[in-house]
């Protein structure tokens, strides 16, 4: 950030009065600006035994398979974010089950949340930032060609929890 | 936004290519302005039978009675992020527990995110931004002067839970 949104000026980088942190602050139009951690939601959508994944067709990671996920908009709740990510993504229709994963990426600055998700019917194709969508049982899953550690880990758990027959709700650090 | 924050230019709003929502644009540096919700992150501190609760010294809500709760902050996880807020708010020490409710705000683009926690200590006074800090036992809560639907809610089933004898983690609209 290097000019004020509000008035056009040039900001700079200082420590505002009774704040302890440095902010872009705008010294012509008095504004403080403040820039927060992101939100990104998505969901596993489960078809049987198979997981829906989406190959990406954007960067990062072009290519590299990843679940259906992305950042929250403004004016949504967490579950209807994940069902519309499904969605555009992947031409998915699901019903979102429990809140699942929730993972803090501190050095991004993100906050990842993963619902586990029912898919309605056997229907989907790729969405403008897939290359490719596919169901995968556990064997086939492409563990080193996907495109995050969040997705690995979520996936991980995932099939370790149907395993034990219990799926449990993790809040971790990536 | 009117100003683009990269070049000073100002933004128009418009659908981004591949995009299906309305953006501030900057056509003269070609920057897309994301816009996003924000996550608030606190914290029920307990000390045996009582609960900490700070009475805003700041709007909103100035002078009504809230948990240690703010903002999240950039290079953050959100359990270090509810013990800062403790800290800044109540001058109060905790250790965080489980992961106890998740509130989407969509009316004003907020996701709040609830601990439980312990207090480690019985110290405690006000920050800057709080007039009093005080531990309360359930039938003292000032109820109707609370700051918060989801400070009010979060309380209310911390009380049922705690009475039922099982904490249950939530994820609901507020």
């Amino acid at each position: 950030m290097k000019y004020c949104c509000q008035c056009g000026s040039k900001v700079r980088i200082g420590v505002p009065q009774g704040d302890d942190r440095s902010r872009h602050i705008c010294d012509a139009c008095g504004t403080v600006h403040y820039i927060n951690p992101k939100v990104i939601v998505g969901c596993i959508p489960v078809w049987g035994d198979q997981i829906l994944l989406c190959r990406r067709a954007i960067e990062p990671r072009l290519g590299f398979w990843t679940l259906p996920a992305g950042f929250m908009e403004m004016g949504e709740n967490l579950a209807t974010a994940a069902s519309r990510e499904a969605m555009e993504e992947a031409n998915v229709e699901v019903e979102i089950d429990t809140l699942y994963h929730v993972f803090s990426l501190p050095h991004i600055s993100q906050v990842y949340v993963f619902f586990r998700a029912r898919m309605v019917k056997e229907i989907y194709f790729p969405g403008y930032e897939s290359l490719e969508t596919r169901l995968f049982l556990q064997q086939d899953i492409p563990w080193d060609d996907l495109a995050f550690e969040t997705v690995r880990r979520s996936l991980a758990y995932f099939f370790a929890d149907r395993e034990n027959g219990e799926y449990v709700m993790r809040i971790e650090d990536v």
